[in-house]
């Protein structure tokens, strides 16, 4: 059989499919709102294309809601997975970068929802490539949340102005002060945007910032990005506590997610904070903290316990019986990290804390990149994570078996409060 | 309060939780199969050491058996998450290597079956490091195997018989030829030992493989390792196959663990192949292969189906309506992959797929390194992948797209039998 006669049965092929989609190919474009007449005339694309306002409710329960007074991903209970990308912006076309934050925030919507991106994958127009790059086909909403921040950069870069905003950058956001043990790597630091995607499916959140990486092409480019593979964190007061890579159950007492009162006063940006466009908003630091777990691994099971200021197995601060008892934090060692990282050490200062475990390869000496991706959201980072981090640096005795290698700040605005709003929308207004 | 005083009080704690277990600790041990009186009488130690014949049975359903004639891990359902780890050999001392197999051994038997390395966390000995890492305290089995290999530098290195085994190298065991278009990274690349870890919670793969790398610290290094996040074939013929990073489904006509013909045909070593001590065993490939997504990504459809020869909703052969539709390879692109892949364009070549797809961040250029950690059992390497992927080299349309940036070839000796066995336990004797 020649070439050409083989190319003619495989368009055959596609055409057909274009025009009869497999069952699961409406599963994929969210089928169950669809009527079948509609999609039998070719209506899918039109209906579920970016932007539309035809975006069909969830199809399951596994959807988290994309629209809301906040943006999801931060009170809502901890996904099993993260893909976290930080973006610099390319262009300096104000326009080019307001229609990319529409478009993405309309793909955003489609994807939490458990769609595909645009028209889908099935060949309505197979001469050009498919707007969804396909492999999250079939998969579920798997509690998918993309938040989406701002760094410091789209303010002000370089001395350079670029898109008109350095006068509405939040006092909030500020760039981080050198802490002592720091070791940040460039190529792992900052970003001018950033998405953190979470999700109980890895493939479901590596799928999402992959399709904001495709749609953002020529106007952001990925700076670095983090898989992480468990949570280290909760926001489910009933729930355990996961445990870190050096096998501890830490941040226990975190943030309830349902806790409205603490997320008011540590998390969101009130109206009396401002700027007006963080309202309902929150800022995120992020760390990429090398856990140095060879060594680790040599300690004994006391110093460990001294150093974290919890026992290991059940993970009661030292001296209690249970995980949530309230630390006695004066029967722990002065350095330990549980009385350090507390609040009654820090002047109040409480971070809602959202972090993963990583393993990224080996370093090339034969130990495992390991450690802990911080996540961790507060109302103001200068009363957040600044005061934590200030005392940690300098008196953790955790911090001869960890790294800070990688930082970055963003303001993460409010949530997207309808189909007419978008990413960034009161920013630029 | 004095930090003497402090540290009292810790130490008091530690010592309290060594001899009244936390009924978590029971879990995170195994307890369902131990006395209560046991343990309360420090028993918990000896019953469940490193070696120990009293290893209980597994927790949950979610054990895969360890012992059997072959290692599982190969015909086992694949599960979801993957931490694959090359190790070279530091020592020279062959007593040294063979102590540390054995420990490795008993320690795999423990975690399969869900409990922890050796007497677990719980502070019998404070004064030591834990035996166990403790990240995986209170986790499930989680479908967790451990398959063992062993590299072509175990046998001679640098014109070395280190260990008295140069004679004792499987015909089998070759050193892969060069492909075209390879771009080997000699860091990602090679290993004279190599485990597998498949689990569905990816901290008890990650955690699987920092043990072992713990306990062989001192005889052995990683080299390199790679987690993957997503697999990408199915040996289960009911189950959906899963989508690679080009959103395609690929390896659909995967040998399946129920077909013992298949297996014995194409997988396991048989009596008549040889060496002796390779019976029931196989031969493993390892690729990094990195997936140029955003070039893939601005590819039309009708291309993409027409590279793979299938379409990209459904999954079906180019010309057929379902995913598992025996193909008609003249329907397709003569450099299509489903075409030059086939058994029938390789002489019968028959490989058992287990790969997972990854995403290790960015590239420094903006692109996410991402693709497909490549892994095949197959009876004979040279009947296997190197007839397939000497003609996919020269051939397939999807060398475009792709490019092998690691490689690596292991003897996977068969199960470990019984109590007494241990990884090569033949290959030494």
């Amino acid at each position: 059989m020649s070439e050409e006669t083989t190319t003619e049965t495989a368009a055959e092929t596609t055409a057909k499919s274009g025009t009869a989609p497999s069952r699961r190919s409406l599963i994929g474009w969210g089928g169950a709102g669809l009527a079948l007449g509609a999609v039998a005339a070719g209506g899918t694309a039109a209906a579920l294309r970016t932007g539309s306002d035809a975006v069909p409710a969830a199809l399951s329960g596994d959807a988290v809601p994309f629209h809301g007074t906040h943006q999801a991903g931060i009170a809502t209970p901890v996904q099993d997975r993260l893909h976290f990308a930080a973006f610099d912006v390319t262009t300096g076309d104000r326009d080019a970068l307001i229609a990319l934050l529409k478009e993405w925030t309309a793909a955003a919507a489609l994807m939490t929802a458990g769609h595909e991106v645009g028209e889908g994958t099935a060949g309505t127009q197979p001469e050009a490539p498919p707007d969804d790059t396909g492999e999250a086909l079939g998969l579920k909403p798997s509690r998918l949340t993309l938040t989406f921040g701002i760094g410091p950069g789209l303010f002000e870069k370089d001395g350079k102005d670029r898109f008109g905003l350095k006068s509405r950058r939040p006092k909030a956001l500020i760039d981080l002060p050198a802490f002592p043990g720091d070791n940040l790597d460039a190529a792992r630091s900052g970003g001018d945007l950033c998405v953190q995607a979470c999700a109980d499916d890895p493939q479901v959140a590596v799928h999402a910032i992959r399709n904001l990486a495709r749609i953002g092409m020529g106007k952001v480019a990925i700076r670095w990005s983090q898989l992480g593979f468990g949570k280290t964190s909760s926001t489910t007061p009933d729930a355990q506590t996961p445990r870190n890579m050096l096998g501890f159950k830490d941040g226990t007492r975190n943030i309830a997610g349902t806790d409205t009162a603490a997320l008011a006063k540590h998390v969101w940006v009130g109206e009396k904070d401002g700027p007006e466009w963080m309202v309902d908003g929150s800022y995120l630091v992020a760390r990429r903290i090398r856990m140095h777990i060879e060594t680790w691994d040599r300690t004994s099971l006391k110093e460990q316990e001294d150093i974290f200021g919890r026992d290991k197995v059940e993970g009661a601060p030292q001296g209690k019986q249970r995980e949530r008892d309230e630390p006695n934090l004066k029967a722990m060692l002065p350095d330990s990290h549980v009385r350090l990282a507390h609040p009654d050490s820090n002047g109040g200062a409480t971070i809602l804390r959202r972090g993963y475990s990583f393993t990224d390869g080996t370093d090339g000496l034969g130990r495992l990149d390991a450690g802990l991706f911080f996540l961790a959201y507060q109302r103001d980072v200068r009363d957040g994570f600044v005061p934590v981090q200030t005392r940690l640096s300098r008196n953790d005795a955790l911090n001869e078996y960890i790294q800070h290698v990688g930082s970055a700040v963003f303001a993460v605005p409010p949530g997207v409060r309808d189909k007419g709003d978008w990413w960034g929308k009161a920013l630029f207004s």
